[in-house]
């Protein structure tokens, strides 16, 4: 099910619902608890999604795909090794995205990002996939320059308007084995499947929640792919995941 | 004003309230926004202080105070150096520091925190008194052997009870020249003054603002100074700050 945060563009109202055809039909209630479906649909011309999640912590993965790696010069990691975005990064699909001033470099990488549905503490991997809510599609921007220059990648990560994610959560769906791909003003800059990934979606789950407590809403970001690459000012960089779908945002400067 | 969190031992309840002389009186609301004083008050032996608030955010300054950057051979930065914390570090004073079974050496490390007010961005170092909720007591434990190993030191300072909070919000404090010290079992471990901070709480707020949104409830830590050590199993560990009070917390093996 293509669950889906939406403005209804007549009265500003925020709400949530699913792909239901071509309209998207309301649900009262919260993806991660409860939830009823209603009667009220929309048609898509009618509304601007918004990101499907409301992230309290965004955790990433880096260097998860072995060709992007080594492009890095990096070795193998052992063990996953994960890093975290702010809050204020996430926008939807269609939102700019704000080029600070401070920042000489900006870079893109298409995601695969993993809402979690419920608490949890020391999961092994064969039990992750109950605590997934969905999955969707995410772009997680980098001030190039400045994850250069300073030791902890916080900073360079959590610009607002760094983690476009879109256009929905999937709630169906099978990770271990996806196109991935991203492009910049519809030329192809990844290409790559989700099965290239060092430590697959569960084991990353499992792994972070093996140190700390991952709460219904949280966001993990699975790593890119071999090339992710820089931007330039006016560029539209779309993230498409096959069974998921794809999220295109505009480059503006500050 | 002290403002506390804390939870009705007779009934199990949360609640929040103020120092009131030798009592609690409680307030409705939420500190950040709106409450009203009741008539409700509780003797501090019928309740058990929790952390002073729950952040979704908790963003930390490494190095920044002088003789603790170069007794780890760090240069003064020339900008504040920022990482974070993961939600579930939180906990108040009494409460038990959880050392993880995968972790070798554990550090403490007392910090002034500062709770934020309202949602901030770009905002002036001369401005930020105002966004600032209240000031509290932090301890920035640490598994040191794992900070060595691993580039990002998110996973390092994250396992749940890393981050022991309280005993209060002090809400009237001037924060520029207050004595801070932390004690092991009785043992005097650190003490300086927050004037030997390199950048001073004003500045930190207004350095991260620039970068991205802070929102009200978020919780920064503004550097422990020289001296924070290592810690055994059943060590308890005190933080004390002018002004506000302090915690202690006690290690227990996982």
């Amino acid at each position: 099910m293509k669950c889906v945060r939406f403005e209804d563009l007549r009265t500003g109202n925020k709400r949530i619902g699913f792909i239901d055809g071509d309209v998207i039909r309301c649900v009262y209630g919260s993806l991660e608890t409860y939830w009823q479906i209603t009667d009220e649909t929309f048609a898509m011309r009618d509304v601007r999604l918004l990101a499907p999640c409301v992230p309290k912590q965004i955790i990433c993965v880096s260097f998860n795909y072995q060709k992007h790696a080594a492009e890095f010069g990096v070795e193998i990691p052992r063990e996953p090794s994960i890093f975290s975005k702010a809050a204020h990064t996430v926008v939807g699909t269609g939102a700019d995205i704000i080029w600070p001033k401070q920042v000489q470099e900006l870079a893109f990488g298409a995601e695969l990002g993993i809402v979690v549905k419920k608490r949890m503490k020391n999961v092994k991997a064969e039990d992750v996939p109950k605590y997934i809510l969905g999955y969707t599609c995410a772009n997680d921007v980098t001030a190039r320059d400045l994850q250069r220059k300073e030791r902890q990648w916080l900073r360079c990560k959590s610009f607002d308007t760094f983690c476009p994610l879109g256009p929905w959560l999937e709630t169906e769906l099978d990770p271990s084995d996806l196109s991935i791909r991203s492009y910049v003003n519809g030329v192809l800059k990844q290409d790559a499947r989700t099965n290239n990934m060092i430590y697959n979606p569960y084991e990353i789950l499992s792994y972070i929640s093996q140190s700390f407590t991952l709460d219904a809403g949280d966001l993990i970001l699975t790593g890119t792919p071999v090339g992710a690459g820089l931007l330039n000012e006016g560029d539209e960089i779309t993230v498409e995941i096959e069974g998921i779908g794809k999220i295109s945002n505009r480059v503006v400067m500050e």
